[in-house]
């Protein structure tokens, strides 16, 4: 069916293919050896001027029917496969990635007897207020999450507001209501911190630090909690890509922290009947790329109480490790959020609701 | 507890509260009467120099705390809120609005013998190839989606390409195919138009017509498949709000043609990891605001094979009526998006996968 | 200062890449032939089936130290260099592109002794009102247009509307009362076409044709306008990529229109300041990859009054070859965009502040 | 023209329009006293409580024409303006905001005799590597720019790079570099901070601190750097709002540090032919919002080199007090942004065609 002219001339292709694949394959070779030796006297894989140097003879060398743009870039295409070689051959990996480590992430979290799972088949609810107000408010908040069979109790001491005159949060008074509350209930508490200087007084009173959506990149912060050796619920910045996301988690592994909870919460795009644009695809993606656990924040995600239910279940449905969701004992009058938290009757529909697939 | 100065002063403006409640009130009785006669005459209700005028009397009138800019917006309010009373007392409401029609609507789509119905509980899929590019290969196509228990067949005819030098579907030889396949496997055929010239010959080949993302906002077209009375597959457009999505609706239903199933297909982000953005919530804003049901296509939100499977479970557990998918004999050598359609062994998988959830 | 042993691998280096060039080179000379044989037999260069099976082939083949994907990869990038070479050998490039034509075009709009120029050069205004509403507020706004030197004068008859219940223009009413305008004051008149069944009596009326912006991938829409022969005013879609946009206008030309003035007038992102975001750096950018005239809607992309002056200035600067402006007798009465439009007090001064760029 | 009918209800219309009047100006004079009270008593003037019971009062009032929930809707717009009336009568204004302070802030940075203005009519530039990588680099830099009479000077010692194994900048030894470099060239050198810890250190070597996009809304550096008293280069968040941005000035001008400049760096959209999408309306409508001067950085906007040339014209004729752009001695080889920092001969180029216009 194929035309004989064709035909041969494909044959052609064939050999030069083969050709060009064993000229790839030495070059590998080379390339490797390169790579050992620059890890042996600690220079950088990465050398653009050479790089440059190689181009620029190619170019010079190049008298055949491709244009040397197109030259140029095939074999920057090389140099980035022959870099990526180096780079698998003599450095650790990516420590967020699958290719690192396979299998399921398990976080596991606990305070004496305590004990709370993300990961490795758990489908584990975080609940609590968004702010710390005061010890009442905190005490019926975290007396309700109980209730629900809750073990991972939230509540904000320190506020990211756009405003300065916003409510900034209780500060360190607000993270001992936050303690207290979780321990007479008997749940572990995590609660966001937003300065690097207050990393240790936050791992003194949480029992999981939370790095919100504003400080996504705030790589100061991020290096500072990996540090601590807490486990940090790491929340996608509203206009982080996917790889951006896990590069953030990176970060707090490049410090040997590997506790890490990943959380979507919805990313900032032109539609506003929803606060954020829940990403949903991005669960599904990471789950593919990473080996750590993820939950959803449908609170953030949706910025209203009427779409929680059927965002958790398609959270719940695509794999997320986890949900997590803001409660209020009364939302009306709470200081920070309170178009989106639930009230306590809210939050037992809600949780009858997703409980069966939890 | 609360201050006594403050109580008092409270009392005050509860007792002004009610005055402004009268006012109000009285007000919207005279707004009534003009909106009626204004119907009677014909005239549109909406009279923005009636408006300005007031607003310029308000502003020479205005000698209290409120700034005159304050005073105009408070009025505008008040202007916009007389508005809708008139037109919801007078004009037909929008007909996708649940406060039109609050029960959701059943879409049943049949010919002779062979029927389908979107909505009522239903979960509905529909699945076929991108593009028919032959006979064979739509005949095949159609074998595998009746194999797995589906009724309704995609495949495209006129496909709308970004290079006018790419593929542009077979056009009525494409159709005579389609409906053949569908025919002789007792199917049902949804096949995309995109000219208004073309309504009636897709028509009368197509038990259903679908109006594309790229076309979501042709308003010229959107009349036209409403005045077939052909069932439609309406998509979202890729950048369209919900509101604006549902409003490409109401051009349909104006037509009056009620057969419509809404599509959420992804929309545009900053985010490349999938070639749209699957707005998940979406689907559960709209639940709220329309009766017409939704369904979500999954292989154009996510353009990759890899993640098919968790953003169907996602949207069928978020409350969508179903799922589109496109399936192909031998997607790598298909005309069109062969990044993303499934082959028949993908395909198998995918609906094991999702059958314990239709 | 280079490590002896790197400096050695890389004259190694240096060898294997003139093999890999000269196999490249090789392998281009044959894939031409097979290009023009293709052409010959009239069959398309793009063989995804061929691909695969070359791909296979290497996979087997693969004993070195790259991965097979990576080798994947790399020989797709092959492939895809070589099917730009055959379709540039053997094919008409893209007609939009400066590649195919170096120098600016220019478009030369006339009717009798009336004419204007876009281009070359030229910075040229096109003004006048959203909607035509009437014969008095359409010869009103000519007139002032006329006052200001403009020769293209705009106006809608049919206008698409986010609602059906929306005005949607007069029509082919609206059509004779612009026509008239613009006869009386020797001005050009340029109205948008919603519907390819409109296009003739549009062309009938018009002097240049609009494409909107919602109508931008209206494809059908695209090749009726190239076929009318007319001068067309080619919006962006407010989500189009500069890519997309500039391959609409390749509709138009592969009809062999050439009569093409682009627009560019915001696209749709978060930011709700503005009504969409004017998007600077696509007319630099388009500037580079086409020839055709490249115009701004500041009255779009802005959707409020009191930025129009700097984003003209700021339009005029980056290099666009006109502005395009809303101006209304009594904008607060307009029955379309009634939130943008200038009045004539504030078009007098709008025209004084950018007269000295023009 | 008008209907007798309808003329007659519209003067009952207007009758009750200054009734509604009345009784607003009346409710504004209560809410004064009560803000007065309440700021008296060191008491929020936001009290969702009691706004919720006012709600509910007059939804229980509520019989006439007007459905409950557009009589909340009204009243919470009425709760708003009062509030803001307590606001506007009580507490200080929002310092960014023209409202308070209506001409133009001038900002001037000086060290010894060297010193610099933006803002009052001033064009002002700074330009500079993207980071500081050694002395020699950094030495040549400056020189260049000093070269072309420009006294802002910038390079990074500390980088935020989205993976941790990125080039992170040389620290303190890089602080040292630029100020020394500076001091040689009789220069000011802007540096980037990111950690509320290294603030008191770079305030000790730099005459100006960057916070950049990344740290946006990282509120502590925001405070610190506010403390610190130095002047304040202030990156938009590449996913902030106009507002968001002007609200993270406020944060630093509430700790009582007004050396503000502002810096527009485009925003993420969908669109990719760019880095950023610069977005020059922000500039258009900051500039009507807020006193502080506001500059534009090409570099990172635009990402690529072949358009600074238009994004800066844009830029000044937009507005804009000044342009920031990226400078290298040897762009291939640099240790971070390498596609997009100008080499000499490209700088001067720049320099030569922005020129007129400075």
């Amino acid at each position: 069916m194929t035309d004989p002219i064709i035909a041969a001339l494909r044959v052609d292709v064939d050999g030069i293919n083969l050709e060009i694949l064993q000229a790839l394959s030495k070059r590998a070779e080379v390339v490797k050896k390169i790579g050992a030796r620059q890890t042996e006297l600690g220079i950088t894989h990465f050398d653009p001027k050479r790089e440059s140097e190689m181009l620029e003879k190619l170019e010079k060398a190049n008298s055949g029917a491709f244009p040397s743009s197109t030259i140029k870039q095939l074999f920057k295409e090389i140099f980035k496969a022959s870099l990526d070689l180096e780079e698998r051959e003599d450095k650790p990996k990516l420590k967020y990635s699958r290719k690192t480590h396979a299998e399921d992430s398990i976080v596991t979290i606990s305070r004496g007897a305590v004990s709370v799972q993300f990961g490795g088949g758990a489908k584990t609810m975080i609940a609590g207020p968004c702010s710390i107000e005061s010890l009442e408010q905190t005490m019926q908040a975290a007396e309700i999450v109980k209730k629900h069979g809750i073990t991972m109790f939230r509540g904000g001491a320190y506020k990211p507001r756009t405003s300065p005159y916003g409510f900034q949060g209780l500060g360190v008074p607000g993270l001992e209501i936050g303690a207290k509350a979780a321990k007479e209930h008997d749940l572990l508490f995590v609660a966001e911190v937003m300065d690097t200087r207050d990393v240790a007084v936050c791992a003194e009173y949480a029992d999981m630090l939370q790095v919100g959506t504003r400080n996504a990149q705030n790589f100061a912060l991020l290096r500072e909690v990996g540090r601590s050796g807490k486990p940090v619920l790491l929340k996608r910045g509203f206009s982080s890509t996917i790889e951006e996301w896990l590069l953030t988690a990176e970060y707090i592994l490049s410090e040997g922290n590997n506790q890490i909870v990943l959380c979507e919460r919805g990313i900032r795009t032109f539609e506003k009947a929803t606060r954020n644009t829940l990403d949903i695809s991005a669960v599904a993606v990471a789950k593919l790329e990473t080996h750590l656990p993820i939950i959803v924040d449908v609170t953030h995600a949706a910025g209203r109480r009427d779409i929680l239910i059927p965002l958790a279940k398609a959270a719940l449905a695509v794999g997320a490790d986890g949900v997590h969701v803001e409660v209020h004992p009364d939302p009306a009058t709470a200081l920070s959020d309170n178009q989106q938290q639930l009230d306590f009757a809210g939050f037992d529909t809600f949780m009858a609701a997703i409980r069966p697939m939890l």
